[in-house]
């Protein structure tokens, strides 16, 4: 063959993995603290795992069901790629995560020696995350395409490896969910009986939801947010390669199989280019010179300079098409864009505005977020619209898919950026818990805020790049199921984007009330202990951590499912009913409401969020006053918003695209 | 000419006008009350008088520039249209609101005589703006149509007609939105001091802010709703007369003239049998044996079976083609769904759910009044888009615009029943203002309820016939600029989605943002008035009203000139920079996601409202519980979604798709 080239990506995985477990290992070499502070961190750890675990048999059965329906429907090829893909999606968020629940305590203890030492631990144990991700995803898809190239008996690998994105995008959609639904009705639980009802601080080791509180920032912000990027960088990789094989750059040039390794090269380039920006924050950090934000802004920096010039390099040089490159950094200039403004709309004038709206209570309060959020979303959706414009010009459809790409380029990176914040966050959990130095506390409080702001523009990253993928795929499905034209004018057309508008709006409704129930019967359990249990109040009886634990394990595991199947089902319906132009028709509704409500509900919710932490820092009366109670109300109203259901309707529409695509050679056989 | 019958249309209109001076005469005839109850009522007549003047003047003064911007790059007779629409529009929005302000003491004093009495005043005041609203825009579309198509040098009567509808468009959104920043900043600023701070009842006649808030009931939801249904209906109507023209029946069948003269025969057929359901239910009424309830169910079947038996029979004896009443009737039947739809959402189990959240706090009712909100446009959109698919499915495009026209066919009688409710709150504020006797307050509280549901499904109403009348102007809008394929894969399709389905969000944030500005200042002034006027609270002096009237009309005013110019900028933007088809894509995308929006937020806003009732009722401890507390901080977030924001979405999809279609010549040359 003439395309060793492509090895390359595999082997640069394999490295990325060996470099993930190198920082896993300068990560856990931390001194894990005194037995006050290991202690916790063991509960979490322990409290996490057994989530997980049961979380992991719930989808394993449910993929084991799914795999034999891929077998019998479409073919076992796929099923093997969707298998594949399961398992890699799996392995990285445990990976990831084992190390943030083993860090922790370690960021706690750490902070005696100061904010650097601190950040250091958090910023190394959450790059895990960062480089497992990516490194699982370059050497699963990479590993699974050169299978089926190799295979002589197998079908196109191009078909077969929409099995791997359907594996990422379940675990995904599972994670995400589960995660989600756990993380806020612990919050959520914890809150309104611990702050609200009974008033002690948050993370107090009296509320018997603070162990579940803490393990939720574990499952649901780092394997969550993980699974979640993870599935984005799938799915982009994916719809590129498909784009990328029938390709023709601007003007009918045919590019051949170089349109299929060229986002492969790319992925490599993104691998060891992030790789290098985290060991260069690391190094940075170790100088005690820089402050965290500026530490990061410069990562983000370096990390988005060397991509640029790896795909420049990697444009001119290999594909020999410049257009090729301005389509990749549009979208990467896109990603930085709405990442900016993201960071302006949660933590910058607009966040005054929620403050000042919070003197005169929760209402004005609620309503200013909304209409933030609202606000916040525009600017982001024209960038979109017109980022896809510029990379179609640049290099036509392919362009689009690589534009996608573009955003995801420094991936590794900036999911180490995100995976901090939930440590630093459960740091703190644990110097309160464990009655540290006030200082300690003040330590990861401050990195906490940055995290705050490093999530949202996450978040805002995995929907823009969500969008790009998903546009890519709908393409891909209706070239593949043979649609000529796809006239907004067709009633069918029309009607799906109608029902496809509010299929994001059906999903998150589902959800939030997932968490309003689990919430409820959390918020019963820490009551009754705090009735029943004799000295609890008095701090010399321990609350009972674990019944909270399994009381949001098993809400979110049992509320999961349904979300799940309707995502999966609803390319079903709508194709066998209201025919393929409809499905696509439907995919463009999910995708522009889709993204809409997702940038909705992380910016209002990061708002929200940080217009508390204002009023907590002393603005408009301080801790206690009535502005800070109306905000602790804001914030509440947008934690199910900003940590459940904005992230997964990403996934909802990422995971409809994917069916849709998948099915296809099933739905050209149903349609004749 | 052979088609005469078309001067049964203006005829009917005349009727209609006649009919509704008579409503407003024996509304007039009833007794006034006594001189407590007159001079209340006299003060809100004034205070919404000197509002509305103002607000026509800053409206007239746009329009006039409008217009000569008009006839310099259109033509003349486009002006002329858009004249006689604006003129029309806002003579029914005028007539229609002197009744309800006069209306609304009558009511009160009418209660001494029993629930009957006041429901015949209320309906009779309601039915004026009704039978108005129907009449003055078939007397002035037809009018218009007639005269053009008279005129022997004129350009074709169905392109100078879209002027008619800017002007329609263009009362509509100032209106909606002056009135709806009125209402709700009153209304807040009047709860958040008089209810939260001061702790006196609602309507108390020491707050300041009183008068302001029943005279916003008038302008925001008398005048604004009648605007807005005046110009989905306008829209309506004409985008199936153009339409019409050139419509071809399944099967190629070729209508000629007939399909233009069809709509408007089905408009006056839609006029009779609104009449004759509001005699109906009036001397219903005057039998006093049936519940308000009842009454208006059974006025609404009635004048569903009139209005679809008339259609029958035009479609088989006048058109000879029963795929047109097929559609229609399809469009009724979506139409009465989503009332139902929405009554659900808003009266039934749902809210008992937020009832249940309100336990906990205002945090869990915000969320779950959110996640119900967006459940509650599941079943909408999705009846939308099968209700386009069976229209068309009989008669083509001709059949979607048909089925809005069935949808609205009976909006004489819809204006009617929803028109009573603010006249029956006013009556209830009248009451207790003038210190009547419990029972009549009871009364009108009773009337309200009702009242509250019905304008609920008003706005469901409203938002459904815009989702019908603006596909049809899309359609028609891409035939006149000649797009050949509206491809969803054309990535200017594409960020034309991307970009209109963020511009409801971006209009209804501004919007939002105008109310919190103005009800802010209203607090301000309530609570000086109430620190500053020496025995303001032992009740012997009595407040400013007229101020408060000021500020809420003075920031009414200012904040809604920004708003209207954005939705007539954007089609001039989008066309200049990202040309024809991205137009095209951005209606497609402001549609589902506007639709989306203002059903969203037009049931959540209910579902608030009417949980708060439950409470108020007696449910989760009734009046003053922490549940109750709970329950206002939502409704208090509901109102400026329901009664602002909500309702302008749909006015700006139809004004963005008018300004389009009617630009459409100006387009062409400058796109040349």
């Amino acid at each position: 063959m003439d395309h060793a080239i492509l090895y390359l990506v595999p082997l640069c995985g394999l490295l990325g993995l060996a470099f993930s477990l190198y920082l896993a290992y300068s990560t856990l070499k931390n001194d894990p603290g005194p037995q006050e502070v290991a202690s916790i961190s063991r509960a979490i750890q322990i409290g996490a795992t057994a989530f997980m675990r049961r979380e992991y048999v719930v989808m394993g059965l449910t993929a084991l069901v799914f795999a034999v329906f891929l077998s019998l429907v479409l073919n076992v090829y796929v099923m093997f790629a969707f298998v594949i893909g399961v398992l890699c999606s799996a392995l990285s968020g445990f990976i990831g995560m084992s190390i943030a629940t083993r860090a922790n305590g370690r960021v706690t203890f750490a902070a005696r020696g100061g904010l650097s030492k601190a950040l250091h631990v958090a910023f190394s144990g959450g790059s895990v995350m960062g480089m497992s991700v990516v490194s699982l995803a370059a050497l699963g898809i990479s590993g699974t395409y050169l299978l089926f190239d190799r295979l002589p008996f197998t079908p196109d690998p191009l078909t077969v490896i929409t099995g791997y994105s359907m594996g990422a995008s379940f675990v995904a959609i599972f994670v995400r969910i589960g995660g989600g639904i756990f993380t806020k009705a612990a919050d959520i639980g914890a809150d309104m009986v611990g702050k609200v009802e009974v008033g002690i601080p948050e993370d107090d080791p009296r509320n018997a939801a603070v162990v579940a509180d803490q393990v939720g920032d574990n499952v649901g912000d780092v394997a969550g947010l993980g699974s979640d990027l993870n599935q984005s960088y799938t799915d982009t990789i994916i719809s590129s390669l498909i784009i990328g094989a029938t390709a023709q750059g601007v003007g009918g040039l045919y590019l051949g199989m170089k349109g299929v390794i060229f986002p492969f090269l790319t992925v490599a380039n993104g691998l060891v280019t992030s790789a290098l920006a985290v060991l260069f924050v690391i190094l940075l950090i170790e100088t005690e010179k820089i402050k965290p934000e500026a530490t990061f802004r410069v990562g983000l920096l370096i990390s988005s300079v060397l991509a640029l010039l790896g795909i420049l390099l990697l444009s001119l040089f290999y594909l020999e098409y410049p257009g090729a490159f301005y389509a990749t950094a549009a979208g990467l200039a896109v990603g930085v864009l709405i990442g900016l403004n993201t960071e302006y709309y949660t933590y910058k004038r607009p966040i005054h505005s929620i403050v000042l709206a919070s003197e005169t209570g929760a209402a004005t309060n609620v309503i200013m977020g909304l209409a933030v959020g609202l606000e916040s979303t525009v600017l982001s959706m024209i960038l979109l619209g017109v980022g896809m414009i510029v990379a179609h010009h640049f290099a036509g459809l392919y362009g689009v898919a690589l534009s996608g790409l573009g955003m995801l380029s420094t991936l590794g990176f900036n999911i180490a950026m995100d995976a901090y914040g939930p440590i630093a966050d459960n740091a703190g959990g644990i110097a309160q818990m464990s009655e540290q130095h006030p200082r300690i506390r003040h330590i990861t409080d401050r990195l906490d805020a940055v995290g705050n702001t490093t999530a949202a523009i996450g978040k805002s990253f995995a929907s823009s790049a969500t969008a790009a993928a998903a546009i890519s795929l709908l393409t891909a499905y209706s070239e593949a199921v043979q649609i000529v034209h796809l006239d907004i004018r067709d009633p069918k057309v029309m009607a799906g984007l109608l029902i496809g508008g509010v299929l994001p709006a059906f999903f998150a409704s589902m959800v939030i009330k997932s968490v309003g129930r689990t919430a409820q019967l959390m918020v019963i359990e820490v009551r009754r202990q705090f009735r029943e249990i004799v000295g609890l109040m008095d701090g010399v009886v321990q609350p009972d951590y674990t019944h909270c634990v399994d009381i949001a394990t098993q809400g979110a595991l049992k509320q999961l499912v349904l979300p799940c199947l309707l995502a999966i089902c609803v390319p079903f319906v709508t194709i066998l009913i209201l025919g393929r132009e409809a499905l696509a028709g439907l995919l463009a509704g999910c995708i522009v409401c889709g993204i809409f409500l997702a940038l909705f509900m992380a910016n209002a919710g990061g708002a929200w969020d940080n217009a508390k932490k204002r009023i907590e820092e002393g603005e408009m009366g301080g801790r206690g006053s009535l502005a800070h109670k109306a905000s602790v109300i804001g914030d509440t109203v947008g934690d199910p918003l900003k940590d459940t259901a904005g992230p997964t309707l990403d996934i909802l529409v990422q995971l409809v695209a994917t069916v849709s695509l998948a099915f296809t050679p099933l739905f050209l056989r149903l349609l004749q």
